[in-house]
């Protein structure tokens, strides 16, 4: 399954993705036009363009672009891995429970910027990684997978690094057992998202 | 430390305290005459009292009455296990950073009634326990312990078996560490409570 990544910062994600033989990122695209991402896709040979906002109409004018330059890439799956743009159903609408984010917190706790800030403020003394298919909302998409850690210090950078190998081993785990037809969306709950040990015959909602 | 229970249900919690000997539970009130709670009370000798909402003017009569109650059998520190009522000041006030409830999840997610459904509906992969201090909100206080588990059904019942072992862990742990002066307010961020392997001189706020 080819699998297109958007991104806007550093791309620590992207490159794990890259790294990563099972998993076949054939096109990188990003709202910012100096991402590191970018030069990271280039370093691994991978296709990647830039969709600035102010050169579109409107939002949806460039991710219906950005949508249709991933589709002529043959893209079945897109992840977002620091992309800090809302996307629109002009971009969604084209790839229907196939764009995969990764967030920094336990779902739904700390939803939207600065997650781990959130986290510490609160003063939780457990946090984690969510993994979830994208939906018109703020991190409110279907959850994929989870993982938990205490909490053992409130500086942000720490945190942020004790989170960041649980983010490097979800994240192409969930991507794996999509592209392996593993994932569906149980019947009884639109929200539940089943991830099986073996394939199920459709990775499709039922 | 004496420890006062407020308790609406079967009082599951409360039992794991009475049957701890580090913990000195010498009052158990209640909103609900028929709480099962009560009963576990007088099986093990501890004082009981019903404080049915109807018998006072207000619900701050109310709590202000169960406040004066505890006090008067020298209460220091009050745990709510299973207490299905919102206090109000009348109450809190009495017992500043000493009202301590056990939530199943880990908040600042699933906050209020029927947590472990909550979860399920929502599709999470992890939940948990949290132990906070009690505040005016609805499990908004500030956060003493939590711990996570995978959800690996999405049977409430069978959820909820699962974390009643967390329940009955980080509840008393808490309370150990409050009585031994092990926990302390962080004196940069109100809602970080700090929870030391030794005394720290003062368990009161900075």
């Amino acid at each position: 399954m080819k699998v297109g990544v958007l991104a806007s910062g550093s791309g620590t994600n992207l490159q794990t993705l890259l790294d990563d033989r099972a998993i076949d990122v054939v096109a990188v695209a990003s709202d910012k036009p100096d991402a590191r991402a970018l030069e990271r896709a280039d370093a691994a040979g991978v296709e990647r363009a830039v969709f600035v906002r102010g050169e579109y109409e409107d939002r949806e004018a460039r991710d219906a672009a950005m949508a249709a330059w991933l589709a002529e890439r043959d893209v079945e799956l897109v992840v977002t891995a620091g992309y800090m743009a809302i996307l629109t159903s002009a971009f969604l609408d084209r790839f229907p429970q196939r764009v995969v984010n990764v967030h920094p917190s336990l779902l739904p706790a700390f939803p939207g910027l600065r997650a781990i800030e959130q986290a510490i403020a609160y003063g939780a003394k457990v946090t984690g990684v969510t993994v979830h298919f994208l939906d018109e909302g703020v991190d409110t998409g279907a959850v994929i997978a989870q993982q938990a850690i205490p909490i053992e210090t409130h500086d942000p950078v720490e945190l942020h690094n004790a989170l960041r190998p649980l983010e490097h081993a979800l994240l192409p785990e969930a991507l794996k057992a999509i592209s392996q037809g593993r994932v569906r969306i149980a019947a009884e709950n639109p929200r539940r998202v089943v991830v099986s040990a073996t394939a199920t015959g459709s990775s499709r909602p039922d």
